[in-house]
């Protein structure tokens, strides 16, 4: 990699790799989840996932490149912490630290495609910057929605003497 | 772990881990980064995370614990990212890529800051609370440094034709 060109590919590779694991680790965080309002929420964002996975497909396509995955140790680590979770705690514990979780891997993700979206602005990739734009906007919207239900589960965790 | 409490203090082990993880690999990074300002930033973030480690283990005494770390994968692998970038990258790409991935990091505290600090409220931990919010809102900064930082690699990137 010595251009901004190639740190794109790569960094697409990268998120592309990403969301096909988050895709398929969701389906467990969702049965592990104790709390309703989280589960239906884990099930919309895995519906939402499969939905970037198409459009990153696209982004590829614009760019006149085959879709491709690499391995992404960031996303790979994140999901390794919830496994985690999954396995050490239960009740509130569980479900206020898969909330924390999920927030981790969107603003991992918020990061990445606020990235490189820029990238594809600088290298005149229109059609990538507005696909990769629309990626962005829902994980953002995902992040607040876990914002909004997090402090829902931390008050209920609190007012049930669960502290 | 059951409880918000025993969350929390998981929680806070994991972000001791992180942030000492993180102390140990900016030096390399520092040094490889061709962008001056790239450097600066980096050495002025190295002093900022050494003194969030200090606060962290004032909230481990402000809750009457002992600072103690647990492995956090999720810093582990944003870590390896990294090392992975300096490895494979070169030139304007690995500047570029390095601001991305240093985003990604500081994204990542903010999103455990965040849950960290709402937690401390809800357990009546004020002190932690005022602490980690502190922490917080240097890393908001931080990353606001590195996003004017990006614009302008990646912009010089461009116009260098090292697209």
């Amino acid at each position: 990699m010595k251009t901004l060109s190639d740190a794109f590919e790569h960094t697409l590779q990268d998120i592309y790799w990403a969301e096909n694991a988050l895709a398929k680790a969701l389906p467990k965080v969702s049965k592990s989840a104790n709390n309703a309002e989280l589960k239906t929420l884990i099930d919309s964002h895995l519906k939402e996932t499969k939905g970037h996975i198409k459009t990153l497909e696209a982004v590829f396509k614009s760019i006149g490149q085959e879709a491709k995955g690499e391995k992404c140790d960031a996303m790979d680590g994140l999901l390794k912490e919830a496994d985690g979770l999954i396995e050490e705690a239960s009740g509130h514990a569980l479900d206020v630290s898969l909330i924390g979780a999920a927030q981790a891997v969107e603003h991992y993700e918020i990061a990445r495609y606020g990235t490189l979206r820029e990238w594809a602005k600088v290298l005149g990739h229109d059609e990538a910057h507005d696909l990769l734009t629309s990626i962005l906007d829902e994980e953002k919207a995902a992040n607040s929605k876990l914002t909004a239900l997090a402090v829902m589960a931390v008050n209920k965790a609190g007012k049930n003497g669960k502290k």
